[in-house]
């Protein structure tokens, strides 16, 4: 069974969603227990050279990661902002699927300054669950490799 | 009946294009007569606070709130661009939905500058209105409380 | 047959992805041959004033126009990201269709810095290729006239 793109769309609807407030617990049943999550900057992803700004490989350690945040996160008090772009599926193997995104990401401060915090591409395997789809590997591929500030917010 | 995602994302493309077209009748067309339609910054949402930027609670005061945006906009022209992302379909209730939608919108000066004006989150009730949907309710969540020069656009 | 908003939303990702990934003969694909791409300021449009920064009328012409931006391309390494908003389908036509997106592009200099490099509108005619959907005409409009740098990036 093939998921159609209003499926893959609604996965990706609430990954920005959770993720832009602060619903790290729900963000983080999107993806499967055997899950890779990672952040690497686009020059690095052409060339496959796989260093990477983050790089979890279990949701046990992205769930380490994330509590990180958390930490990090009272000291420096932000909103964010996903936009993702249209989904595009690219190659269905067995129950997974291979899906590519564009996405923005805007970071508004607490004195009240949003402005552009990055661009990029998800390249993302998902995996049927029931009705709907779990994230098996995450790869966030940044247009750039001078993100600023800590990468204190979920890409 | 259930409307579907591909349903729901008709009626946001039609806000962010009649918006950016100036076609404000239509745009208005978009309500139901008993509708609301509020600006609010994410600080006041989060924290329950109903005090907002914007407040209509029916399509009359709503048009009102147009009419004075069009005699404002003779002396401040500018072209605006919503981008609205893929929305998220959280709760259904007899003839109505819940839905949320993350949004950002450029302006562009008569110079030719183009600028983030702002970005947020859409969180609709909508109607079922036959085949489609009209807008019951409309909270447009700012992520900064300090939205540059007047609100001379139609969020 | 109508195509439905998920084939044309299919094409939409499809035409940001391969231009952003520099894939330019699959993008040139997406193409009918007896295409017409326009780039045009929104106040020409406005005024249906058909002078526009980019007309070519033929897969052959815009085929030279991609050679050309890949020669530029070699002294100007940048990346580019596009956000493609919801399609609306307007207007159907035996078996073409016409369709209007909005867009923002973000362009990554080779220094790191990532800016947004134009916002507005695509005006579309597709038609109905098989199961799927080729770009007979594209016209790109643009909210400002003041397009930084060279037009170095297929919009």
């Amino acid at each position: 069974m093939t998921p159609d793109l209003a499926t893959v769309c609604r996965l990706f609807a609430e990954y920005g969603l959770l993720a832009d407030q602060g619903k790290y617990d729900e963000w983080l049943e999107l993806f499967t227990e055997d899950c890779s999550y990672k952040v690497i900057p686009k020059e690095n992803a052409d060339h496959g050279l796989p260093a990477g700004l983050i790089y979890c490989d279990s949701r046990a350690m992205l769930e380490d990661r994330i509590e990180t945040l958390r930490a990090v996160s009272k000291c420096n008090i932000h909103t964010d902002r996903h936009l993702i772009g249209i989904p595009r599926i690219s190659t269905e193997e067995n129950d997974e699927v291979l899906v590519e995104a564009p996405f923005s990401v805007y970071q508004t401060e607490q004195e009240g300054d949003t402005r552009l915090f990055a661009t990029g591409l998800y390249r993302d395997r998902l995996r049927l669950n029931g009705a709907g789809l779990k994230i098996r590997e995450k790869m966030v591929v940044l247009d750039t490799f001078a993100v600023p500030s800590l990468l204190a917010t979920p890409l």
